[in-house]
This record gives structure tokens, C-alpha cells and sequence, in this order.
């Protein structure tokens, strides 16, 4: 069994020994990911890039919980509507690589952005 | 190695062949994961709870699609900052079943909300 | 003057005496936003659409805090941008008219839906 | 009547022409606003804090834009939950002001990261 899906089995026991399946609807579970972004947000937004790579211990703490916390809601979200979170990596991984041909897109930033 | 290693290490070459690494700073993927929840957010916002359980065909291409964005941008920021996402997690859901304990959080709406 | 440039007006004084104007940049100022966005989405998280419009005391506090926090940074994103946020809504306005005429979007969720 | 007031009501009575009004919840607004911050964010997340200050004719335009759809979902979920934007400003700045006294918070960029 891969990793993600024993957490994923984890996170469904605890929410239904607490009978919070009823809060866990796709709705409510994307509006809970997307608070945790925010706090992981909150983090860097007053960071320049290179302390954004230089982090204190508080705030490298900071960040693994938030990180945690957003990976868990995203792999719960991912349970209640059965999508296959590797599977549908992979598909992506392969449309960028057609999307992005490296010839084309090698390194420049106004493309990067133009592209995404 | 783990799934989401090997992951992070396609993303990771993909980054460094398409000279996209300067690009690749804690603070930029994080606003990069803060878009793809925001249209993650699209799909759901006026859904009700019901019809978020029950997508359409093109809703759930989208959902599919929003979930691996928000993975891919995930691990990607977990591998630049040097996170563990899968230790952190661990330790998240640690924390959390000494935070609810089932006899003092069960089943309440009013509860949960003020908890969380 | 409009209530909204008075608000800037403040704002700018308020940053330039604490010397904050370094860290209120464009990409820096749209990060804060979006995570004061995230603290109004906990608010609403696990509640139901019903639910959403019997906000506690406490809850109502907490909601002014941060839609207060959020129109802040809105308008402080605007005046270092120099972005005319009435003009740039009354033009939006009219581009919504025309995109959406009543014959053909009245009251249906999914058209509602798939338009926006 | 305040030009706020007067964009809520232009909104309300267009939500009210399309049937709109039941989706119009608060829940659902925060979900649609926090979208709308969402495709702020992917304007500014690959650029540098000083390109974030050049935008070129394109990103100025989307700016534009995406600022009016953050404003006018944030003044119709205010309206609709009967919060007062100007009044809440006004007294989150006056505790602002009591929260980060000059000479103490004076341009120090560690202090700004550790008091937000």
C-alpha cells in the first residue's frame, strides 16, 4: 500500500471515530486547504527569496506544520472524491512535458511567465 | 524511495533542464500553489455540498487536474525547503489525537468549529 | 476626496513612519492579502450555507477583523500599483452586463456555473 | 451615500435580475473571493519584487481587472453579511496604531516578520 494511502486510511478513521465525516464534504475540505495555504502564506510574505530559503527555527517549524497540514487536507480531499492523487501527477508530468518543450521554453523568464 | 521522492525528482530535473530552478524560490511556489488552490476553489465555490459529491464529467477532469497541480507545486516546495512531508505529517496527526481527544470532541459542529 | 483614497492616504503615512514601505511591495502586498483571505475562510469553513448567515458574536468579531484586514490590504495593493479600484469595478460592472444578459442566465446553477 | 453603498447596491440588484441571490451566500462569496485572490496571486508569483512594480501593458490589464473582482465580491459579502467595510477599517487601524507604536516597531524587518 502506497504511503499516501495509509495516511489516507488514518486521517478516515480519526475523522469518523470523531464523527466529523459529516464536516468532510469536497466543499468544506477545499475551503480548509485553502486557510492552510494561507497560513502558509503568511510565512513568506514579507520574505525576500533568499530569506525565503534561510529560515529560522521557529519558522522552519512553522512551515512543517503548515506543510503538513496542507498536504493532509489535500489527501483527504483526494479521498472523498476518489481521485487518485499519483495517477493524475503523472498525467500532468506528462502534458507539461508537452507543453513545455525544452527548446522552446529553455530558461527565459518572460516566456515562464507567459506561459503559466 | 518513496512515490512522492520519485516524484520530486522528476520535478526536479524537469526544473533544472528547462533552467526554470531561479524560478523555484520557497516564496514563488508557494504564491504557485496558492493560485492552482484558488482554481481548485473555482470548481466548488457555487456548489452546494450535495453537488460537490457529484461532479460532472468536466468538473471532475478539472478536479483531477487542480488536485495535481496542488500535489506537484506541494512537493515540489517540500523538496526546495528541505521538508519531510510524509515525517511531518506523522508528527501533524500525532499532535492532533492529543488536541481531540474522541471523548471531549465528538460529533459537534459548534466544537469542531471552535477547535479547529 | 473618496473614502477609499483617505484610507490610502493613512495607510501610506502609517508605512512610511514605520519605515514598512520596503516591505510593501506588489508581490509582498498580494501574499498579505491572500492570507488574511485565509483567515476569512476558517471562519466559513465547516459551517452550512445557513449557518453562514447566524454568525455568533464571536464569530461576527472575527469576520469584521477580517474583512477589514482584507479591504486594508486590497487598497494599499491598489495605491502602490495605481490601480483606480472604482473605476477598474465600474468598467468590470459593465463587461459582466454584456456578459451576461438576464434572458440567458436567469436563475439557473448550472449555466450560473459553467459561465463563471 | 458612500460609492461603497453605491456599488453593493448595483450588485444586489444585479444578483436579484439573474436570480443570483441564492448563491449568494457567505459562505459561497468567500469561496468566490478567495478564487478571484487566487488569480491575483498567479499575476505576481514568478516575478521579481521590482518587476512586480513594472507590470507590462498585459499584467497591467489582468491587475485591473483582478483587483475589481476581489473588490466586488469583497463589498457584496460585506453587504450581505451586514458588515460595515469603512467602520471596520477604521477601527482595525486605530488598534494598528496601539498594536505597532513607532518607536518600537520602526523599520526592522525581523520585528515586522515576528509582529504580523
Amino acid at each position: 500500500m502506497s504511503q499516501i494511502k495509509e495516511l489516507q486510511l488514518k486521517l478516515a478513521e480519526f475523522a469518523k471515530e470523531q464523527d466529523w465525516e459529516q464536516f468532510h464534504t469536497p466543499k468544506n475540505l477545499t475551503m480548509a486547504l485553502s486557510g492552510e495555504v494561507g497560513e502558509l502564506t503568511e510565512i513568506f510574505q514579507w520574505l525576500t527569496d533568499e530569506q525565503s530559503f534561510n529560515l529560522n527555527n521557529k519558522q522552519t517549524s512553522a512551515l512543517n506544520e503548515e506543510l503538513a497540514d496542507v498536504f493532509l487536507y489535500l489527501i483527504r480531499l483526494a479521498d472523498v472524491t476518489g481521485v487518485d492523487l499519483l495517477k493524475a501527477s503523472e498525467e500532468k508530468l506528462q502534458k507539461n512535458a508537452l507543453k513545455y518543450p525544452i527548446e522552446k521554453c529553455f530558461g527565459n523568464a518572460k516566456k515562464y511567465t507567459e506561459f503559466k
